[in-house]
C-alpha cells in the first residue's frame, strides 16, 4: 500500500480523500489544522448569525468512518523534505509516497498593514464568528456612546470586494438593519448606519454575465447599500476607510472580502510557484520540478486546459473536480493505466442578494434572477452541504429565518478573559 | 417611573425582568457581561458535544422585544455608590431607584491555585466550549504520542464533584468512550482511558434521597465510571490529581464540578455578606444594611424561610421562584400593598445518567429511576428552555443522538492564533 498525504481538507482535499475511500492500493492521510471540514460559500451566513458554525462544518473523523484506508491527522505543515519523502508537521513527521497540496488560499491584504491589523477578514469559520461578535459588540457600544460622530462610526460598515461574499454580506446586513436591528435596539431610535460596498472593477460580481451584474447592482442598491465601483480601499487609519477615489468613510467595521493568495511552503523549490503563489502543475496536477507531488484547488495553477490558458478561476467547482479527477488518476496509475489530463466543466455561478433575490448564470447562456435564481441557489447549496443532518438543520434555519424575517443566533460567545470596553 | 437595575441575567434576573415586562411603574434595565441568557443545567451537553451553544442560549434583546419598559445593557459591574444610588459599570454608569443582585455564583477552587490554573471548570457556556475543544484536542494528541504513559494521561479523565453536573458529565463521557470514540479513533485500538468520579461526601448526589443515591451509584459504575467517595482532590501537580486518600491519578483532564461561591462587590458593606459570600437578606429579599438593594438566587442567603433556616439550596428553582416573587413584591409596593415574605416550594430534583437512565425525587416521597425518570428529565428540561425554537432544536438533537448513539458537534472551533502542539 502506498501512502498519500493530503495537506488541507477543503473542497479539493476532501473530494480527493473520499474518492479514494476503500481503495486497496492507497493509505490516505489528510492533514489539516482544524479537525473539521467547512463549507466556505456559507460562512457569510454564520457571520450574519443566520447559521450556526456546526451547520456548515463536519468533523473529518466522522467523514472518514468505515473507510479503513482513510486517516486524519490534526497538525500544520511546517516543511517538506523532498529527498526523504517526508513532511514535518507542527507535531510530528509523516512519510509519503505521494504528497498532495490542497492548501487553498488565504486572505490577501496586498501589503496594507493597517488593513491587515484592523479589518475583518471573511475566509475561515473563525473569521465569521469573529465578525458576528464584533458587529454585535459595536451595536452595544453604539447605544452607550453619547458622541454622535462615534455612533456613526460604530454603525457604518464598509465592505471591500464586490464578489459573491461582498455582495452576499452587504445584502444580508442591509436586510438586518431594516428588520431586526430596529426591533432589537429601540434605543437607537432609527439612527442606523450606512453600508458601503467598494469594488475595484467596473461591476459587481465581475466574473458573471453582464446581465447578472446589472441585476445585482440594482438589487443591492434597492436594499440601500451604497456602491463605489472602480474604487479600491487603499488604507484604513483612525477608523477611516480611505478610498483611492479621494473619499474617506468613517467606520469601525471594514470587512475585507477582496483578494486571496496562495501560500509558499518551506522545501518546495521557488520555481514551482507561479502567479499568486499558486503551484504550477502539468495537466495531471503534478507540481513542476517534482516527481511525486501534486497540487489541486485554489493553490494550483494549471495552464494546460485549452479553455483556461491563464489557469482556472479559484472557485469551489474547480477544486471539487480536480480532487475527484486526481483520485481517478491515482486509481489509473495503480492499475497501470496512464493518467488523464484535467479539463474543467463550468457548471455556472450564482450569488444571493438579501432575503429572496439571487442571480445565476448557467452555461452556455442561461441567466436567472429573482425568486427562481433564489431557489436555484438554495437547492445547489443545500445539496452541497456535506451530510444529511447538516442539510436538514440548514433548511430548518433558513425556513424559520425566511418566514420570521429574523434569526436568533445573536449571542456573543467569546473567552471570558476578553474584557468588555 | 422608577428605575430597577438588575445585575445578572441568569434564572433569577431573567424571571424578575420578564415578570415586570409591560409594567407601567418600573423601567427595568438588566446588566450582564454576556448578551445572552443561557440554561446552566444543560451546559454539560454542550461540553460533551451533544448540543450547540445556541440551543441553550438566547439573546437578551430578543427576549425583551415588545416590552417597552425592559432594557438590556452589556457591561460588567465595577462598583456600587450607595449614597448616589448609582452603579459604575465597565463602560458607564447607571442610576437606580432599586438595585437587584442576581449575580449567581462562580466556580470555587477552595484556594487550590494549581487546580484553578489547570483544571477545567464547568460553570459558563464558554467553559463548556473550552472543555469540548480541550478533550477533543487531547484525543488527537493521544493518537500521535508514542509514549504509553503520556497516552494514559491524555485519555484519563478525573471529575471532581459528584453533584448533578459531575454525575451527568461522567455518564456522558463513559457512553461516548464506548460508542463514538472507538469508531472515530481506530488508531487507539481499544486503548481507552478511565473515568474517575470523586466526591467528598459518602454518596453521589448528596442532596437527593438515599434511594436515588444508590441507584445513581449503581448506574454510574455499570457505565464503567470508577467512583471515589469520601474523597477530595487536594492538589493537581504535574498532570497528577492528588486525592486526600493518598491515591494519585495521572491525568491531563481534571474537570472541576465541585463547589461554588458568590462574589463580593465594591460598595456593598462587608456585614451584608454571610456564608459563601452570599448576601444576607430579609424575608423580602432586601439586603441587610441597605434600603433599596435586593438579592435573589444563588447570591442570596435568606434564613427567614421556616423550612430552610440555614438558607435555601443554590439551585435553579429557588432562583426562578425568587425572581418571580420579587416582581410580585415590586408590583405590590407600587400599588401601596405590603410585600409578602418568600417561601420556597420544592418541586423535586433529578439527574440524568448516561444515555437513557435518570433518577428523580418528587416531594414528598416519590422516587423514580430508569426510563420513567429519563422521560421526566427530558420533559422538564425541554419545557424550561427559554423559547420554542430552542426547544424544537434541542428535541431534534436529542432524538438524533439517541437513536444514532452519536453526536456530530465534534468540531474544535477556536481562534486561529492558538497554536497546535
Amino acid at each position: 500500500m502506498k501512502d498519500i498525504i493530503i495537506i488541507g481538507g477543503g473542497f479539493a482535499g476532501i473530494n480527493l480523500a473520499r474518492s479514494l475511500g476503500g481503495n486497496k492500493h492507497y493509505r490516505v492521510t489528510l492533514v489539516d489544522k482544524n479537525n473539521y471540514n467547512f463549507f466556505p460559500p456559507l460562512i457569510y451566513q454564520v457571520a450574519t448569525a443566520f447559521l450556526e458554525p456546526s451547520s456548515i462544518s463536519y468533523p473529518f473523523r466522522k467523514l472518514f468512518r468505515h473507510k479503513h484506508n482513510l486517516f486524519f491527522r490534526l497538525g500544520e505543515l511546517k516543511k517538506v523534505v523532498l529527498e526523504e519523502n517526508k513532511v514535518v508537521l507542527s507535531n510530528g513527521e509523516l512519510h509519503y509516497d505521494y504528497l498532495v497540496f490542497a492548501t487553498g488560499a488565504e486572505t490577501n491584504y496586498f501589503g496594507l498593514q493597517n488593513v491587515k491589523k484592523h479589518a475583518i477578514p471573511m475566509k475561515t469559520l473563525h473569521d465569521a464568528i469573529d465578525m458576528r461578535n464584533r458587529l454585535l459588540q459595536q451595536m452595544e457600544q453604539a447605544i452607550i456612546t453619547q458622541d454622535e460622530e462615534e455612533r456613526r462610526k460604530l454603525l457604518t460598515i464598509v465592505i471591500a470586494g464586490g464578489g459573491p461574499t461582498g455582495v452576499e454580506v452587504s445584502g444580508m446586513l442591509a436586510e438586518m438593519g431594516r428588520s431586526i436591528l430596529q426591533k432589537d435596539y429601540p434605543e437607537l431610535k432609527g439612527a442606523y448606519g450606512e453600508i458601503y460596498l467598494v469594488d475595484g472593477s467596473e461591476a459587481l460580481l465581475s466574473p458573471m454575465s453582464e446581465k447578472s451584474q446589472r441585476n445585482t447592482l440594482e438589487a443591492v442598491r434597492k436594499l440601500g447599500v451604497k456602491t463605489r465601483l472602480n474604487t479600491r480601499v487603499k488604507d484604513y487609519v483612525d477608523d477611516m476607510a480611505i478610498l483611492d477615489s479621494g473619499e474617506s468613510i468613517p467606520t469601525k467595521s471594514l470587512i475585507w472580502a477582496t483578494g486571496i493568495t496562495a501560500r509558499v511552503f518551506d522545501g518546495i523549490p521557488a520555481d514551482s510557484y507561479g502567479r499568486g503563489k499558486r503551484m504550477l502543475t502539468d495537466a495531471f496536477n503534478q507540481v513542476q520540478g517534482t516527481t511525486n507531488i501534486y497540487a489541486i484547488g485554489d493553490t494550483c495553477l494549471q495552464t494546460t486546459d485549452a479553455k483556461f490558458p491563464n489557469g482556472h478561476p479559484q472557485v469551489a467547482q474547480v477544486a471539487i473536480q480536480q480532487g475527484k479527477h486526481l483520485a481517478r488518476n491515482f486509481k489509473a496509475m495503480a492499475a497501470g493505466r496512464p493518467p488523464a489530463p484535467f479539463a474543467y466543466h463550468d457548471k455556472g455561478s450564482m450569488a444571493i442578494i438579501g432575503r429572496n433575490k439571487a442571480v445565476a448564470d448557467l452555461p452556455p447562456s442561461l441567466h436567472f434572477k429573482g425568486f427562481i435564481a433564489f431557489f436555484l441557489w438554495l437547492f445547489v447549496h443545500l445539496m452541497s452541504l456535506i451530510n444529511y443532518r447538516n442539510r436538514l438543520k440548514t433548511l430548518y434555519n433558513w425556513t424559520v429565518a425566511y418566514f420570521s424575517r429574523d434569526q436568533s443566533l445573536r449571542m456573543i460567545i467569546r473567552p471570558d478573559e476578553e474584557n468588555l470596553t
